[in-house]
């Protein structure tokens, strides 16, 4: 009999396979005492230079394969290794209590896992991850129970797991790997964001997965609709099978529109671009058909390192992205730390609500060295291309202003000194706070430019942390409340002759996309690999029926009235 | 010479005394170790029974002196001293470890707080305080140095302190201590609440008084500017009495205004009314000629206890509301628990951002055996008075209508079972999330009334929580957002026939008023010290004066702007 689990669609596609279920080895160790601390000592060296070793490995293969952005936690990890507030206490417990090494490693790493959860905050929960994670791996080389590489896997399986680490996912082959689906996990997560770029289909916390299926029973994973199918009938087999062709088949179809024009039946044209974090992005961006870079996130240039990034470090940074994009615009958005992003060595204080506190613009007008070596790196940069800079979290015009100023300062010195810089430089913001929203027919008169960043506009208009689960039911991207602000914003741009972009997550999702072209806004930034089902998208819709669309939807009651309207006239 | 400290304005009036300086007693100790374990533990019983006794003769002088809101705090002190999680480890210490009393009790209670200190969290700050507060007590009494009580001060002085704990401040006897001031503390602090309740002028924050001031020399209490002046001179001391005396003057006409309506020179009638936590708060509604109740708080029947208050005991409490104002308005708004404010009996889980979290109607309709109760004895008490039933952070219609659903299943089985039940009962929202107030429109078709909550509104608007002192710039109640918002919501309702009141800090605002008449709000609750005042206000502007000035301020660009332009022409 089939069973079909629920669970979260985390990287889309549909895959069929025969199960194979994740070894995780016996780590239970006995806990006598030892009465050579120093050969404890020793196993535990190599066992962390055997795990070093292999995590360089990985490291590399990640960042080969899917760039810097999902190396950069291997990094971490290595980072891990060495740390001497963790070996340290260690070795210390083998020679002073006479632990053997597999005790004292493990009540060492416990402490600092338990003590890291406890603190309440994004930033620490990842590093009580990264621990557990690498901490694993040692204690499988003291006890002589290597991991079991996922990479060595030779013949084409669904992998099922409780949960798999990102260092799992790295690893997996995608010509044996056809697709996975774990217990936990939710859609953002490293491994589920690591699936999306590696293209394997992909179903996250169906809670029970793995005790539902038996290695080597037919699986069946479609990472559309989330579901995943162990031991399907005949009927239910064929019917996938013909899922599967008709996505191949569109994505076929998609990947013609690769370079044509951004329009919708009746001649309307839209500008469709993407979200990248580091310069290794672009190839994607490319292979998808972007038209430019919305949002160019410059927080990882910042991350996973002791110290600033020099001037020189980021130049060559925006220069690579804005020369490789030729004549495409880059919109590159300043640091927008803070928040759930912490870097250690600013030595931020704690926050009660850090989504309310903090961050991006406000802490880099107080920290107005380390924002101006960023603003002259970005004016130097737009020499090589068409850059448009834009500022994070701008609440009043104030703080528009405050750091256009000093942009204009930069600006004034590095022209002094004989550097170029290009002299229609755009300057805009992200409108990603009410007050922004509300305030547009005021702002639009001082910026070049407005980009919606939905996630947080959402989440503040609606007073709704959307990483915490019990109110994550509050949003609501169709919300009318949304869909007027956003309203607020285009037009207000437009009366001044400016341009509305948006590089929330809103601007590729299908029921968005059409409101969003009745509502006239200009520019699309999205993940690359959305961009060519939303200019399929655009191509069968005509601008005179989304903007009716819109009309009514911004008159409605609720999200649910608004997304069923969308969907029956349009998906 | 004179010495002029700049501080915060915690509680208005001048006072002008000698100098007092609050004795610290020295709680030094010895760490000795003891040969008589059962002697300490002894002398630790004695000290927590003395302790107690105090705390309770304390409780209950305030609760005389200033009400059940007040006392509060008391009964959570006198929790901490029977708290076996805290006394077991004290005794526990003596015994095992033979540390004297003072030790073991110093080194525990440290311990638990610097524990919840560092949970980040503002309930677990407030429990380290009391715990603080608590311990130094019993300490002085193990010690034999009881702390000197501050109501034994018999002649007319100028307090001064580091800082003064609840406990210090509900013992001062104003006819002797005419004001104080101190080097820490914020205008939200406990102390400086209760300052305000015993009308004492009062400056906190000025950093440095108590290293300012000999004990003896003269010192003024401005708590109208914020300004402590020490050893003024004669012309200072003349220009302070004249100060003084127009203070009081103008306290003497506000007087005057108890019992005359609240309408503007032009003839335009408002309601003033006023926000309460508990029944005891009604005297001073009345004292200060309260036209009602805009917001009756019924958190505090839900604190300082170990369970849920019963259906009956939260019926005597509103009917005792209802009826004591007799025909007034009195708007209850149901539980608002969660954000900064848990109750640990419902073992709410820990959140990243609180103020964005699992609160009041979010909360209330998911637990909501809950909420019914609290929706049956409100239903009960309506018979009795002029009650309307207000939820709180409304984000959506459906949960207005999820709320009101609820409300009318109660209602239905009241009547059903013979219940008197008020049949015209208004049913309205908090609009203090950006959402409901975009959505005006929609929820005035829906609701009785509005009550804009403009703590809540202008930090989620402007994505700053107001208690974290690197952002508490962008708490900015005249920004033009704001006022946009708040002119929506007006609107919306009047459209419908609905009316709109306001129930944050800004409805008694001097600078607020003359925009919120202009902009036609119908309600103010405020304070019950600040409705006189406003009352005053009001009597000396015109409707249409304020309507130009709110229509001018709301295409204005910045808070600033806005401000300048109300005192240019009101203040």
């Amino acid at each position: 009999m089939a069973k079909k689990l629920t669970g979260i669609a985390a990287s889309s596609g549909i895959a069929i396979a025969k199960a194979f279920r994740m070894e995780v080895p016996d780590l239970s160790f006995d806990d006598s005492q030892t009465d050579d601390p120093d050969q404890e000592i020793v196993k535990l060296d190599q066992a962390l230079a055997t795990s070093t070793e292999e995590l360089e490995a990985i490291r590399e293969k990640t960042l080969n394969d899917l760039g810097e952005e999902h190396a950069e936690i291997f990094s971490a990890h290595l980072l891990v290794l060495r740390d001497p507030e963790l070996i340290d206490p260690i070795k210390q417990k083998i020679s002073d209590d006479r632990s053997n090494a597999a005790k004292a490693l493990s009540e060492v790493t416990d402490m600092f896992v338990s003590m890291f959860e406890s603190m309440d905050n994004e930033y620490m929960q990842e590093r009580a991850a990264d621990i557990r994670d690498v901490s694993k791996r040692v204690l499988a080389h003291i006890l002589g129970k290597p991991i079991v590489s996922l990479a060595e896997i030779q013949e084409e399986v669904i992998l099922l797991a409780d949960d798999l680490t990102p260092s799992d996912t790295a690893q997996l082959n995608k010509a044996f790997v056809l697709g996975f689906a774990t217990d936990i996990g939710g859609r953002t997560s490293h491994s589920a964001i690591m699936a999306r770029s590696m293209e394997i289909p992909a179903v996250v916390g169906t809670k029970s997965i793995t005790e539902s299926a038996e290695a080597g029973q037919t699986v069946i994973v479609d990472g559309l609709d989330g579901e995943v199918i162990v031991d399907p009938s005949d009927d239910e087999l064929a019917a996938y099978r013909k899922k599967q062709e008709d996505f191949e088949a569109q994505k076929k179809e998609w990947a013609k529109l690769k370079n044509e024009p951004s329009v919708t039946k009746d001649g309307v044209q839209v500008e469709l671009v993407a979200n990248i974090g580091t310069p290794d992005d672009l190839e994607g961006v490319k292979n998808n058909g972007g038209e430019g870079v919305g949002l160019y996130r410059t927080e990882f240039l910042y991350m996973g390192r002791d110290e600033l990034p020099t001037e020189e470090e980021q130049f060559e940074a925006y220069k690579k992205v804005v020369e490789e994009m030729g004549e495409h615009p880059v919109v590159i958005r300043t640091l927008d730390i803070g928040g759930d992003k912490e870097l250690p060595y600013l030595d931020l204080p704690k926050e009660m609500n850090p989504f309310l506190g903090f961050r991006a613009i406000r802490l880099c007008l107080e920290k107005d060295d380390m924002f101006r070596v960023q603003l002259r790196a970005l004016l130097r940069a737009s020499a090589f291309g068409n850059l448009k800079i834009m500022f994070p979290m701008i609440a009043t015009l104030e703080e528009f202003r405050q750091g256009k100023a000093m942009l204009e300062e930069e600006k004034a010195k590095l022209v002094a000194d004989g550097v170029q810089v290009s002299d229609d430089l755009e300057v805009g913001i992200m409108v990603e706070i009410p007050s922004t929203a509300v305030m547009a027919p005021q702002f639009a008169k001082e910026v070049d430019f407005f980009s919606i960043g939905t996630n947080d506009l959402i989440q503040y208009t609606m007073a709704a942390d959307r990483m915490n689960e019990q109110v994550s039911y509050l949003y609501q991207p169709y919300n009318p409340a949304i869909l007027n602000l956003v309203k607020m914003v285009i037009d207000a741009s437009h009366k001044e002759g400016k341009w509305t972009g948006m590089c929330g997550e809103m601007a590729g999702d299908e029921v968005a996309i059409p409101l969003l072209v009745g509502l006239g806004l200009d520019e699309f930034s999205m993940s690359a690999t959305s961009i060519l089902p939303a200019r399929s998208q655009l191509s069968k819709l005509t601008k005179e029926q989304a903007k009716q669309t819109a009309e009514e939807a911004l008159q409605m009651n609720t999200s649910e009235e608004v997304k069923a309207l969308v969907t029956e006239r349009f998906l």
